[in-house]
């Protein structure tokens, strides 16, 4: 028999390996590991308060070949915001902590943090922490975001229904493909020796890649139309693995419509040059930090009335019975499967 | 002139600088970066939320040759436990975020997480989320620890008063000798080629160094018996940078007497043996994980009427004018100076 590995068990083992042991002991501690973020109670108040963190690492997470440090900044909170979002609740507060390596200027960290600091504005958290420190190989950044809200707006992912409206923000796949061709240039910049990346009429994927924005305007838009979504995640590995969360969280199957997913023209369009199936992007892709969640068919017609951020209803959830199904466009069925981010182990 | 660095400017002089452009812009930000815990309110509700956050990394903070990853994972938590106990609070939630690279196994993972565990169990806290990633070079582990706590009772860098009394927990500079032990035996080892170190009568002092534990016991003692300290920090860069950054947030000066600083019979034993002076193992050492503060002389004689952790006045808390001054058991008096941790950028 195979020995148990890092490798074998994949990230969402790993997660599950160390989560197995977690208890939440203290009564405060309303939600722990397996959500977007764990939500903490305060004494004598209905509102909670919400957790989530984040670790990118130079070489996993990011490349600086191609990703300016202001950018990337940006996106490191962006990414945390997403996760707050994810619960259905405004953030608040953020705290950065970075390691970096001699090769790194003042001048590089205060890029970094004008990057910060412009997601900070953007969304009004406040940079209220963290911690400054030397490293000995390439940029660490660890972002800690936190959100409040009162308890009876949280989405968790474990609370949708059967006939429930699986419904996704924004569109799908473009991060994945803003990726490819970033790549694309980065090889043919090596091969040519140009200093200029030329990105053509791909302007939207590549924003969607290098600086993603987590949807405060969708969670905004729900209290609005005081809409609180079943359940709800952030689409940062790919739709078939997050709407598989959704369902196992929730003891639920669903079915998902191939022709209802949204894909932007760019998308479509890179799809065909590099000869990428659009719908594998947006199924697998990732980084796409649109939000995911389930609604209530009674609560479908709240959308309709106000105009809003793009909201898409993709598919609808079914008792577990009925599995985690996609509806192709061809009329076949298939199974669902969470390709989702590995672990990148460098073996 | 010379053109600002990092090197230059120093850790503390990188965070002013990020610091500098930091507001707190929702009503829930309390108290923001310069603290040892932000402070977040709770609509609602009397109780805090303090949040601090720390990023260890491989090489900087830490040497796995003579670290055990278990002792590792124990004393990563321990140091984020110290910071939530030095805004006099319990904590009770973490997260963890790690990142390993292909040289550790599931085995060593679960090392890690025997010592993360052993803390959190010692200390009430629950583990509520985190992050798992792959890292191309070695071990990168991120903590954010939370404490909840009515406000008060809170203590922060910034309420000492003039004539208040400077106090510290436990004893000073046996971390910093317990390192030099290790870093001795690391050269012995390798010039002998033996495999066993010989740590002879020094278990104490090895263990502050690689076992040190936040004093959450004198946060409760100081429940008990009812004081609110003026001002507090916990003494993870050596007691004179502590004592400067007490006297700097709160506009006052000190005189800190010689002869009161705590320190133990290992410790100076050790020192003898090494011609180290243990008073500047306690000044600047680092790594104590005690705590100074700041009380009332009224609220002193309620320490004596009950037995609990062993704290000792060091000094007093004097008008700006004065200076920040140690009393040398010679009878003189010297500037204080803050030595602390410098960022050990590798050029």
């Amino acid at each position: 028999m195979k020995e148990e590995s890092i490798e074998s068990l994949g990230e969402f083992g790993v997660i599950d390996r160390i989560a197995s042991r977690a208890r939440c002991l203290n009564k405060t501690s309303l939600v722990g590991i397996g959500d977007d973020c764990a939500v903490i109670a305060c004494d004598g108040s209905t509102r909670r308060k919400v957790v989530t963190t984040d670790l990118l690492l130079e070489g996993i997470h990011f490349d600086l070949t191609y990703c300016p440090l202001r950018h990337l900044g940006y996106k490191a909170v962006a990414v945390n915001l997403s996760d707050v979002a994810a619960m259905n609740v405004r953030p608040q507060q953020i705290t950065v902590s970075i390691g970096v390596s001699a090769k790194f200027s003042l001048k590089s960290i205060d890029e970094l943090y004008e990057g910060i600091y412009a997601a900070c504005e953007r969304y009004g958290v406040d940079l209220v922490g963290g911690d400054t420190t030397s490293s000995l190989t390439g940029l660490t950044i660890s972002i800690t975001a936190i959100g409040d809200e009162e308890s009876d707006r949280l989405s968790l992912r474990s609370g949708a229904k059967e006939n429930d409206i699986l419904c996704v923000s924004g569109d799908l796949g473009s991060a994945y493909m803003g990726l490819q061709l970033l790549e694309r240039e980065k090889r043919v910049l090596k091969q040519s020796g140009s200093q200029t990346p030329d990105f053509g009429n791909y302007r939207y994927i590549l924003q969607r890649q290098l600086r993603p924005e987590p949807r405060i305007d969708v969670v905004d838009f729900l209290r609005e139309v005081d809409v609180v979504p079943t359940s709800m995640i952030d689409i940062s590995d790919g739709l078939s693995s997050e709407v598989l969360h959704i369902c196992k969280a929730s003891g639920v199957g669903c079915r998902l419509y191939e022709e209802k997913i949204p894909i932007h023209e760019e998308a479509k369009r890179l799809a065909g040059e590099l000869n990428i199936n659009p719908i594998v992007a947006a199924l697998n892709g990732g980084e796409d930090y649109e939000l995911l969640f389930t609604i209530r068919q009674s609560d479908y017609e709240k959308f309709q009335s106000k105009v809003g951020p793009e909201i898409y209803a993709v598919g609808y959830i079914t008792n577990a019975q009925k599995g985690t199904r996609l509806l192709t466009t061809g009329g076949d069925e298939a199974e669902l499967k969470a390709q989702g981010w590995k672990m990148e182990v460098n073996v």
